[in-house]
This record gives structure tokens, sequence and C-alpha cells, in this order.
């Protein structure tokens, strides 16, 4: 089996493990290894408020699960209405959510009660099988663009050697750790890893919960592809000075004329590479597409705990986890997860049919496949 | 006497303390204040390199003071000429280090040895003097656009009140804490402040020294100023949203065709600021003007040690001051201190003489005064 399609179960964030299924508690890498076991719906809702699992096509993978877990536990319609509502709260913005719910809800539903669990079962086990598959499209027509910059590089005279490697930039996780498997954003980057293509990644360090420099460093240098975090205010530095040759993302939610709603500070780097010249593709599996969102305005944008940016978690000298805090007391914080990148300063959608403009027409186009 | 204009020496960040000077250790702020007495260049280097005392116009204030101190030591040329090599190196960035240093120096060399350390004193203290002098002017002149913005509102039909305050967004530490007194970015709205406009102002947390998590929301929650820390990855949604009137930085250099450099990040607000039309405006003090850097690509951008980076202090629940590590092990950092604001992203040049345009013919009138 070649290095570029590893055992399924092997790297994969989400993995079946008897009745229930097993995945990482994210809050604690990469400081600490903790697996945890998923077997009702209140855990899959807890482990999704709480973003011990985060990543819009893991949330979605994992709250099809607890619909499964719900109907277990009561599988009339009133049941699977009450799960519904409650696994749909956790997050707002990720509509990959809302669209394996409904997708697990549309499998069990036309069922007898009895059967709904198992039927419920079958559709999440689908959705996260269909989300590996998704990933690796995705890693391989974003490959065939990395390679095309590649190109680009030896034909402007700086070649990509091992001493000077095709520079990525991204922002937050959209890696492995956000999907069932192989990532979105950073599949290509594996992908291109995998045929020995020298690749670097700057690592935004991603503001206030740090998936950046947490979570992509971690895996990233877990596989062995080199990576140097820096503050989410370098972007704009390390872009004007020509140390970046493509900058990619994930999404949370993508609308129906191209617009994108991801990780708060995106928007930043898409205007910083804009100016600099520097593509910005976006990776987007098309269940990451809300056609009923005409545009960005309609995204709903989720606004988090002030404390994820009043303090700060790490770990101390002493090997503990400590959390402690950055600003004075008597001082508060606002705090957006997410925010809107226009479609104008997007150069693609990647998605698992290819590559698309970020407009009404390219949305259409990848929706139908 | 208004409050507008506190005694000089109540709010002065640095003070005349006998033939020493005294301020506050800004590493332990927000969570401890530690008064630093210096008395000698050796003490003043460390305070500047270690960033115990930051801002381009305060440490061109301690440099003069650090350059006094050495003639004291040893007053012959060489003894001088060393002296300023040492203070120069401090930091690589900061002009004003450099012309605080020249203009001490050019005091003191043509008097005899005996009496250097004498002059060299007098003119640190000028221009210690004129720098509080300078912001004051810029406070004026800067709460005068910041008024035609309370005006632009009003016409709007969002008139500015106490539930709907002007807001403007700041970027790292440009108040009184990096200036004698008064601030640079931050004098307007002190000044606005104290005519009772309603303020509030979005603190850009600024990563990864958290300057303005630390010092800005600490000054600004001393002086009873409304303020909001956001991570700096949020300006980009908050500009969109409406919710900037107007974003008011400072700089560590400005070159000859109005290129500045300042804190990292500040280019990605100002990106943000032009692509949502709000006024982007650098507070500049003449004496951060460099007119021998023709641009930006002039002016050395200084790296400092990735810890800041993949480590972050703040404070335990217990009350002590914990450094904890925030990347994996064996993932490193990059961190550069600076980045480039090209001109014509900014709308005004904010100096002790007015407004004038970020170009070079608005330069070369800031110089002339």
């Amino acid at each position: 089996m070649p290095a570029t399609d590893p055992p399924p179960d092997d790297r994969r964030t989400l993995r079946v493990l008897g009745d229930a299924v097993t995945t990482v508690d994210q809050t604690r890498l990469p400081f600490e290894r903790v697996d945890l076991v998923l077997a009702d719906p209140a855990a899959c809702a807890e482990a999704i408020a709480s973003m011990r699992v985060r990543g819009a096509p893991l949330i979605g993978a994992i709250a099809g699960f607890g619909l499964a877990f719900a109907l277990r536990e009561r599988a009339d319609d009133a049941g699977l209405a009450a799960a519904l509502e409650r696994l749909a709260a956790t997050r707002p913005t990720a509509v990959n959510l809302r669209w394996a719910l409904a997708r697990v809800a549309a499998a069990a539903a036309p069922v007898a009660p009895a059967g709904r669990a198992a039927a419920a079962w079958r559709e999440a086990v689908a959705i996260a099988d269909e989300d590996v598959a998704i990933n690796a499209a995705i890693g391989r027509h974003g490959a065939a663009m990395l390679a095309r910059r590649v190109a680009d590089r030896a034909a402007a005279g700086r070649p990509v050697t091992a001493a000077a490697p095709l520079q990525v930039l991204t922002h937050c996780n959209a890696g492995r750790l956000a999907t069932v498997a192989h990532g979105t954003a950073l599949a290509p980057v594996y992908a291109l890893h995998a045929r020995g293509v020298p690749v670097h990644v700057w690592v935004d360090e991603t503001r206030p919960r740090n998936q950046g420099a947490r979570l992509t460093a971690w895996e990233l240098h877990d596989a062995g592809v080199r990576c140097t975090v820096v503050a989410d205010n370098a972007a704009g530095l390390l872009m004007r000075s020509r140390r970046v040759d493509a900058v990619l993302v994930g999404c949370d939610r993508v609308a129906a004329n191209g617009d994108v709603a991801n990780k708060v500070g995106t928007v930043l780097k898409a205007l910083a590479a804009r100016d600099a010249g520097i593509p910005f593709w976006v990776a987007c599996p098309t269940p990451t597409i809300d056609a009923a969102a005409p545009d960005g305005d309609a995204i709903p944008i989720e606004m988090r705990p002030p404390r994820e940016v009043t303090h700060a978690v790490g770990r101390a000298d002493d090997g503990r986890l400590v959390e402690v805090r950055l600003v004075p007391d008597g001082v508060s914080a606002e705090n957006p997860a997410f925010d809107l990148t226009p479609a104008r300063l997007i150069d693609a959608l990647l998605t698992e049919h290819g590559a698309f403009d970020a407009d009404a027409r390219g949305v259409a186009a990848a929706l139908r496949g």
C-alpha cells in the first residue's frame, strides 16, 4: 500500500469502535493525548460544543453518530426531533453539522422506530467514509494546483528544492484533525509531501484558541512535513517578502455566491494574499456549501466566550497545563469565532470535484459535481 | 488646570529623579507594577533590548539619557563613540533611537569632556519634554479628525452616544506607555475622552508580545476610557460589520515616501480598513520620520526570539506570572517584530504639525513643520 494511501483506520481522527466511536480530545493536544469514546448523544453534543472535536467535516460526522446514538435511546418521532434540535444547537456556523443531521434523519425517519437506530448508524458510517473519500480527492486536485506553483517557481528562476521548499501558508486547522481523515486544506500538502516534493507550511497560530499552533503544527510535525508557527500578525510581511507561494485554508460554510465563513482572521490573509498577488484557495468539500445562504451576510457568526481571548492555555515548565490571564483585571474581550471572506478575494474553491471559481456559477457547478 | 492637561509629571511614563530617571517595567504590566530606576548606560541598554521599555518615542528618550549616563562614566571621544554604538544596537527598527542618540551626541561633542555629561543631560531632558509637547499636539490634531468622524456618524443617522460611542481600533501600544506622556495614536482618544465625547477602543491583543492586551488595555482602563480586547484576527469582521469608525496606530519608522514600519500585523489592519472604506491614520511624531530611507524596503525589520511566539506569559490562578508553551515540542517559530504598510494604504500621517498625506510631498511638508 503506498504511503499516500495509508490504512484508513490508521490515521483516522474518528474511528468506529464496536457500537461506539472514538476520537482524540483536541482541547488537550498537543500536550496530552486523551482519547474520547463517544457512545451517547449527550457526549457527542458536549464534545462538539466544548470543541473537544472541531472542524466542519469532523463535527458533521460526529453529529451524525450522535443522532444514531440518540435513536438507540428513543426512536419515536418526538425523540428524533428532540435529538436533532439538541445536536444542531451545538455550533451555529458550520453547515456540515446541519447537513449531516438532516441526512441521517432522512435515512432513519422512513424506517419503523425499531429499525431507526440501525439505519441512522449505517448513514453515519457512510458520511464518515465519504468524508475520507472527499478529502482524498481534494488532496489530489490540490496537489496538482500546488504542482503548478512548483512549475511557476522553476519558471521564475526560483526552483523548489529541499533548501527552498514550496511555501504554503494556512490558517487555523483544516487538517486531519478537522476531518475523519486527510484534512481539507492540508490534504494537498500531504499529497505533495508524499510525492517527495519539498514543502514547508507557515502555520498561523490562530488566536484565540491556537488551533494552528496546537493542532496544525502537531499534525504536520507528526507527518514529517516541515512547518513553522507564526503569529497571526505575520502574514502580511511574509507575503510581501515573497515567502509564500499559496495560501490554503478550509471553511465552515460557503454561501451560494462563493462567500466563505471560516475561522476568524481568514479574511485578513485573503486581503494580504490578493494585495501581494499570491493565490488564495479555499478547500471546500461540497457538504460545506449552503446553497440556501445567498451570500455571506446570511451566515450566522458564532460568538464564543471572552475567556478564550482574555486567557491562554499552555504547558508550564513543570509539565502541567495552565491557563493564564493575559489582560488586566476589569477589561473584557469580544470573541467572534469566524469571519467572512468575500468571494472576490478567493482564487479558487477546491472541492472533491476539482477547483471552481468562487462565484454563483462556480458554486452551482461544484454542487452538480 | 483642565483635565486635558494634567500636571506633566503625574502621568509621565518617564520621569527625572535627581541624577537618574525612573519608568515602569512594561514586561511586568498589567499584573505587577515594578518601577525601574535607570542611572547608567548598561541599565538603559538592557531595558530597551529586553523591552522593559518600548515604543519608539520612549526608547528614543531613554537612549538619550543612556548616552548622558555613559558620558558621566567616560567623556572622551572614544567613550562617546562606544556608548553610541552600544545604545544604537539595542533595537534596529525604530529610528527615534538613532535620532535621539545623534541629537544628544551633537549637543555633547563640541563641549570639552568635563562638560559633556551635563550638556548631554540637558539635551536628553529637552528631548523628553519635546516628546510631551509633540504628543499633546498630535492629540489636538487627531481629536479634531475624530470629531469629524463624530459628525459623519450623525450625518449618517448613527449619532455618537454613550450607548453607541465612537469606535476606534488600535494595534499594539502607541499610548502613554510608548511615550514620555500622552501617547501618539492614543493621544487623540484621550483628548476626545477628556472633552466628554463617548469613545470606545477595540484593542488588538497584538501577539506575540500582547502589548495591546497588556499595555493598551491597562492604560485605557486606568484612564477610564472604555475598551474591549479582541484577537488580532477579529479586525476584518469588526470592520466589515461597520463597528469601527477609524483605525489609529503608531509607527516605528516612516520612510520618505510615506511607507510605515510598525508592529507586525499593522498592514493587515490597513488592508482591512481600506477594503471596508474606514480611515486608517498613522500617528507619526516627526522624529519618527527617516528621510534617509527612500521607502519601506530600506527599513530593517527586527527579528525577535521564536520563544515570544512559542510561549505566552500571563497570570495563573494563584497570582503568579507563568510562561506557558503553546506549540508542540519540536516545532519552532519565526518572529518578525514589525511589518511594512505601504503609503497607498494610509489615509493620513498625523504629526505634531497636523495631518499630512502619506506620500513624498506630505512627508517633506511634515518635516518642514
